[in-house]
């Protein structure tokens, strides 16, 4: 339930109000807004019927969130939320491009492309040091000393660094040299880790699963914040269709649809997204134009030699292209880069 | 297979060889272009190399066309197709917005409608006569009066009009009162009226399948080619997916792998791509953004009234505001509305 | 509405009922039963109440239908309906095997394959003489010869025939040679033909479309049954999925639903439904569990050399195996052969 | 790659060849047969052909593993693998039915149902004590409480138990109470969880993800006997389609293609795969008619007060006819219950 207050109600009355929600066994929400404070209440509603809030003289409205997700409705919270990494802001103004390979391979290969994309406006870097890959055979990632390099990248170039974890084992390792945690599509719904990392507090970079719904979506959100943690950015990286001439269906729909339903921060990956290089840099600026808060793209300076994903990345040449082409549409969206 | 010449080859030595092309039992293509002349042969290529063309003294090239699809391949001709509906150029520098109700229910509903839609921009308008409805119980079009009130507003506005075409036995009555003949999803593969439609030579709007993938799209343009009329525009209206939040989900992916491999104009549909109104100014601006030759949208003036589709009709207002925002989207695309 | 006559009413008070529903402007159905007349009555509700059914002394019950479906639902009809192919009934106690190639190429292909489908206890042949394929550069059929032929193969063997009809156009030659009209899955909302095919009043084998729903299966039914033709047999030919190791994923699940949500019959159609000969023996026998009235399977004594599908065609051979291990699961399911 | 010994080799022969191929670097495996001695060699290819095998005197064909899944592939194994959960052999002559609720909410509540399927022919029990629930405010599981129920359940009526294991910390206790543990469609991916499991030794039952291939299935199936455990049975549970009449799609295809080219035995759940209570038998005798190992059902005494899935879950009385039904489709397919 979300209980709207009278613009005259203080927060000392407000605090009054979420203790009797909290001993009723409910979870208390507290939402100060600029005109009046607005609260919730989480849970059993028929307990909450019990308190009779509506009949309090400080109340104004008591109305039920009509989605199953709740702190990360736009119901709950009107205004965005912007969410730091490192000193990065995703969700406001600025349209964030997150860069990088999608695996961590060597010291050289981080550096130099890290340089590249930074030199041509990436505002933070991503790279994979632990890779979950569909064989076991195939090129499972540099592990801890991938983390280490991409701590040493993000020294040498200012920019604070997003990487996947894929256990709970692995959190407090990314915790020490990372600024952001990613959560991967095929652990969208690996509630223990939501849960781990949902307790770190740091931010996440949540991606939605290939064939998650929307509405699983920001579900999986509601773990994280649930557990503690409001620092959440989702990404539409693609879902699985019949459609075998691009390796995902980038589904541009669900970002316009987000944000009209909540106030969490939404990036495209559009390299998942479409899985073919030429695609990337037109599904860029359609993100820009539907809205999302940011990209983050798969860049490697010799992607023929790429040990996962090369098909995908951009080179140098074509990062700075996108960079060049991304501007007027992200202007046009009232941002900038 | 592609038949380059050389440059100083003439249209009559072109000629000769389009003559033995068709001896052969092959198809013959000739394509113009400023430089040199293309030849094309469709058809069984066993035949084509006992011509030895390729030892023709004004042959500078013989290659295979690699895709399924010929005709409508920037293989067989690189730069973009300019298609016409009635004076409204689609493919070039201007992005067509065609605008509409989804059904013609009245004269005055029909008329008002134009009116609005061209006041703010439209270029065409739509309406459909001829509904194609999943239930046999459900409102099924007007027919040929629908047909006679879309001249009329024709007429009135002089916005040339597209409107479906469902049976082989409409094409008559299409083509004698509308511009540009519409091909719904679900007749993407009803060949005989592919076909049938080709044969007019009228500009054809062809909706891709619910669940056609990108290349049997391009090979039902194929078909209506084949029969003789290349005023083809595509459009990406949306696929089926697991996904129930949005009616269906547009393929913005397809868009822009469309225009890296055919010539042929691509217009989006928001309304249907959607489902939902108030996501159909956000991706409108994303299709202009991707590349999007145009956007054919739903509009009603009275949409809670609309006899079909109403919850993805936008009202009068806005259409205006769509206009308004796809505007700095659309000259970020190099275009102009 | 379903109007539930009293047990002794008779068919003169009940046509009498039945003509107040007609002239209200609704469509009457007569649907007698062994314990009491039921009738129907479709169109607007709203009219209905007016008439005051309810109090009319010989009803015992007036209740609405709750599918959007009404003629072919079980709500209107509780048994089973049997559609007769030529002498050969599909949807009572005997599981139809319908057998023969893909494409008709020839006299000797048709003919040899008829044989050996018929002397293994196939009991209806299959073939297509119209064609629609994805590319206007692959095979499209033998035409109005290949009908000949199996009206050919017909005689000589004592199988009736279905093949397909792609055009309102080719109705009438099909209704000349063939005893069943097979709408195909690209055809399954190509209402003009849904029309057609129902005033004719031949058996309809309707198969199901690459991305339709069930329900959208039993509205293009109702389509058929609306137009005069209750002769419809529904076919399960697999649905398009993101799965690429089967060329569609056979969906049973819809086999046991609609049984239950339809008196129609429902055949299955292996060949289609995976796309890979190896699996159409398994998937048949869990046709035949699962509780459909049949199959239609594709057959080619010589699959390399298939004009269409050859990966699909079962041998004679496999043919004959199939049919061998068809037999206890069809017993099982409390039928024959 | 698989390199088959001529007859006369003998084991210690074997063993020598094995060491060179793990001297070289490659993960040998042994593989004795009935009639000669098969070896494997997994990794670098190139690696191996340094070996030069094929020229050795024992060696009679070194061929290539033409999957990306090696050894769970009937390229590997040609016969079935048998996987005993407690003493019941899955995987042989006798089709499984595995049953019990859905989760674990009360001793008497499984009690009671563990009695009524023991009763009816069930051979081992699954209910969840760990649950994965897409809503962070739906019921989560009695957790280690669900699991000394589970034992207790065991004890009394003879049936080993299966139990999902949702992240890696809980291993060590469902090791400790249960005989097989599942890993959830959601976690098919969780290459964590997959390796943990997999170092257990104890017998698995793996479920496919909503929309993973069968390919991907095969290769998490592969993380697991990669770990050291070949005690693997698949579980086939539907996939995410278009469809919204029943839950899920069940991909009967999938599972006679993976009896073709894996040895591990398959198992369907039919309550997941149609959501829809009444589906459920009719899917089950499809399952045993096409080939599966088994069915893993959830039944409920009192289905309308379940804490989860009640729709799905089978009455006790509706668990009896399953059996009596399902006996002539598995006797039909050469197994017994």
């Amino acid at each position: 339930m979300i209980i709207v207050l009278k613009p005259q109600a203080t927060e000392q009355e407000a605090k009054h109000i979420l203790n009797k929600i909290e001993n009723a066994g409910l979870k208390p929400l507290y939402m100060p807004g600029v005109e009046r404070i607005v609260l919730g209440a989480l849970g059993d509603e028929r307990v909450l019927q019990k308190l009779h809030l509506d009949s309090d003289p400080l109340v104004e409205e008591v109305k039920p969130i009509l989605t199953k997700y709740k702190m990360v409705s736009r119901e709950v919270q009107a205004h965005n939320s912007v969410v730091r990494i490192g000193n990065v802001p995703v969700g406001g103004d600025k349209f964030a491009v997150i860069a990088g390979p999608c695996s961590v391979e060597s010291e050289q290969q981080l550096m130099s492309v890290a340089d590249v994309v930074k030199g041509h406006g990436a505002v933070a870097l991503r790279g994979g040091a632990y890779k979950p890959r569909t064989s076991p055979y195939d090129f499972q990632g540099m592990g801890v000393e991938g983390l280490k390099l991409l701590k040493q990248a993000s020294k040498a170039t200012g920019m604070p660094t997003v990487s996947e974890v894929m256990e709970v084992g692995q959190v407090d390792s990314l915790c020490e040299y990372i600024d952001c945690l990613q959560i991967g599509a095929r652990n969208m719904q690996n509630y223990g880790l939501l849960k781990a990392v949902g307790e770190t507090g740091k931010p996440v970079l949540l991606k939605r699963g290939l064939s998650a719904t929307i509405e699983e979506l920001l579900l999986a959100a509601e773990y994280i914040y649930d557990a503690g943690n409001p620092n959440i950015i989702l990404c539409e990286r693609g879902i699985r269709t019949f459609e075998t001439a691009t390796r995902n269906t980038l589904d541009l729909n669900a970002v316009a649809y987000i944000k009209k339903r909540s106030h969490l921060p939404v990036v495209v990956d559009p390299s998942h997204g479409t899985g073919v290089r030429e695609l990337v840099i037109p599904l860029s600026r359609a993100a820009a134009a539907v809205g999302a808060d940011g990209i983050i793209v798969e860049s490697h300076l010799n992607p023929a030699e790429a040990l996962s994903d090369g098909h995908q990345a951009l080179t140098g040449e074509m990062f700075a292209q996108l960079m060049q082409e991304l501007k007027p549409f992200v202007e046009a969206a009232g941002r900038t880069l």
